[in-house]
């Protein structure tokens, strides 16, 4: 797997359905949410200046892609998280797609730009660390089948030894990407 | 990572918080439940009769544990799931105990025994997929911390093209294994 690949499949609207465990007190949120992902042109002006904000060529880019997302929460019915953001992968020099840097116009847990470093594992898991203030986020990102991806992500405190909440996400392809559909 | 390791890590008590997610009506169950795993002496003459029961040399058994589990889901208050099962691993001659089999006196999925094939991924994941009759069950477990293991499960068609249900439990440690207590 690299990152062109993965970002391909990844393409498209997805419904979300994600679990939030928080570990100290053991209990758990659901969010339904649907994602919509989108390819952006490289040549992009808001990628150029994402590149430049955080210092990278802009020539570096791969794969540029748009992602907006509206759920709602079984914790609160009049709660509606939406948002979007720009994301940038820039690969690392001669790993072919394998690793590289992920920049994003606005974080989840944070809302300021964020810059993570992702890799692929031997069996093309997606994984992206992602470091905060006074935290760190772990994503997993896998595809169970090619409409069917699951994530699972961990915020871990500063330190790196505590695990503060995890969650997973199921998510399943309710439409192909706008350039196929169209 | 190696199956010696892995089990010896995972002795012990632990408080689990688990989200069953059915895909195809995007539902979710929430189950809490307590998981209690112990050693056992490979010389135990249960390790012997089940290796025997599936024409495996009872000699290649490696670190067998024993688990038990009582839980409760949010479906129904009044539903109360308990069980144990025997569980044997069996290293591949030459691997390092980095892949082989897992006996188990009784499945998940299905109440009679399993046998399943692990391995460990380059990053210390333990997967583990158990076939039966009309699904197999794929199970990734690893550590957040050496207090906090995570297991994700999927319930795939026999055919190995659809996923049914996923699962995401966060277990948390609540006590040591019996031999260091005492």
């Amino acid at each position: 797997m690299d990152i062109e690949t993965f970002v391909e499949r990844s393409l498209g609207r997805w419904r979300s359905q994600r679990s939030n465990h928080n570990l100290a007190f053991q209990h758990s949120e659901e969010v339904h949410s649907t994602i919509d992902i989108g390819a952006i042109a490289p040549t992009d002006p808001a990628v150029t200046q994402l590149c430049l904000e955080q210092g990278i060529d802009p020539d570096l880019a791969r794969s540029p892609f748009h992602m907006a997302w509206k759920g709602e929460s079984d914790w609160d019915d009049n709660e509606i998280s939406e948002g979007s953001c720009l994301l940038v992968p820039v690969a690392e020099p001669g790993s072919n797609g394998q690793r590289g840097q992920l920049l994003r116009s606005q974080g989840y847990a944070e809302t300021m730009p964020a810059l993570g470093k992702y890799r692929f594992t031997e069996e093309g898991v997606f994984v992206l660390i992602t470091p905060y203030d006074r935290a760190s986020a772990e994503e997993r990102i896998w595809f169970g089948t090619p409409n069917l991806r699951f994530r699972v992500s961990m915020i871990r405190t500063s330190d790196g030894q505590g695990v503060v909440t995890a969650s997973f996400a199921s998510e399943i392809r309710s439409s192909a990407p706008a350039a196929e559909v169209a």
